[in-house]
């Protein structure tokens, strides 16, 4: 835990991990399919479900070497956050807000595996900090980046008041339908659903109507 | 929202359940007990990782009669989640739209243990159907109602607009920060934010600035 809580740190100074010596027998390739195994499994099984010998079976490892390279399953999953990047979207720039905010729910769609996983780990977030915060770093704040962004150049054309009250809101209410529609309805929103959310809820909440 | 209002509305709306003939030796008062410590085990362990062992610790029973009589983890859960009912919270009303949702905000805080019950939940309900209808008709589905009802009051004095686009989104905007706010923030939202939150994002989202 203390070395892979080190590697931690180190890898917030120097951007993408360095492995630790005894996990650099891997392959950068056996080790990033490594990590996308175990974020896969954790999305299908749950993280406070997930056993190190599924993840051993899984990877094609032994229990002993997952072990001895990451110590717990917590430090295991905690680098596989940080080390499987999402590739960089380009944020969309359609000229409106209701362009740019119909663009990001377009490619909302599909990323069940996203609300997969943030379902599978929201009760281990609230008892274990590191893990918690890998899932804020890599997961939750790019995306509120995102949508913060694109709502700021809409203050910057004059679309958005810029002491509208809803503009530190607007990250819950643009996360609240990927999040919590499998909850409530028990599927994924459909693209019909968030786009009327968007015109219906979305934009309202940031006076435009 | 809050569960254990929820589930006060609904024991009123359905009954306290029967409950089935295997568990009928067992006194209503100490299923009462056994149920309400499996949820907060739930709530404490996250449901995927809850052991019926740990259930039969915490409770002083024998598993092998916990298995006996409920058959399995989700029976027992669903069962639970059913015959937990509390005294019921009568449905704000204040006169205003605002005043009745501050109202609702205010009785959310406080209520982490309703959040901690989601989260621990939130996973496992993609996965096992039953267990999904519980939840949903136990702790998400009065609270839903309960939110449309205060707004459906808005709309008769004229407050809000009955062709309002936001009406079918409310529930969603309402939930988010309560669902959200410790996933994206490390704790429970305050007061103070909820305040907030009603007046900059769910107000709004109402047409009601």
């Amino acid at each position: 835990m203390g070395a892979a809580a080190d590697l931690r740190v180190a890898s917030k100074r120097n951007g993408f991990v360095r492995p630790r010596s005894a996990v650099s027998r891997l392959t950068a390739e056996r080790l990033q399919e490594l990590y996308a195994g175990t974020l896969a499994l954790v999305a299908e099984h749950g993280y406070d479900n997930l056993t190190m010998d599924q993840v051993a079976e899984a990877t094609r490892s032994s229990k002993a070497t997952l072990y001895r390279q990451w110590g717990s399953k917590s430090a295991l999953v905690v680098e596989a956050l940080q080390c499987v990047g999402e590739t960089e979207l380009e944020l969309p720039d359609t000229g409106t807000l209701r362009g740019d905010l119909l663009s990001m729910v377009e490619r909302a769609e599909g990323q069940e595996h996203d609300a997969d996983m943030l379902a599978a780990i929201m009760h281990a977030v609230r008892q274990d900090k590191e893990l918690a915060e890998a899932v804020r770093a890599q997961i939750l704040e790019p995306g509120r980046d995102r949508i913060r962004e694109v709502v700021a150049r809409a203050v910057e054309r004059g679309e958005v008041a810029a002491d509208c009250p809803g503009l530190v809101f607007v990250d819950y209410v643009f996360i609240a339908p990927i999040v919590l529609h499998h909850l409530l309805e028990g599927e994924e929103p459909s693209q019909d659903f968030l786009r009327r959310y968007v015109d219906g809820a979305l934009l309202p909440a940031l006076g435009i109507h």
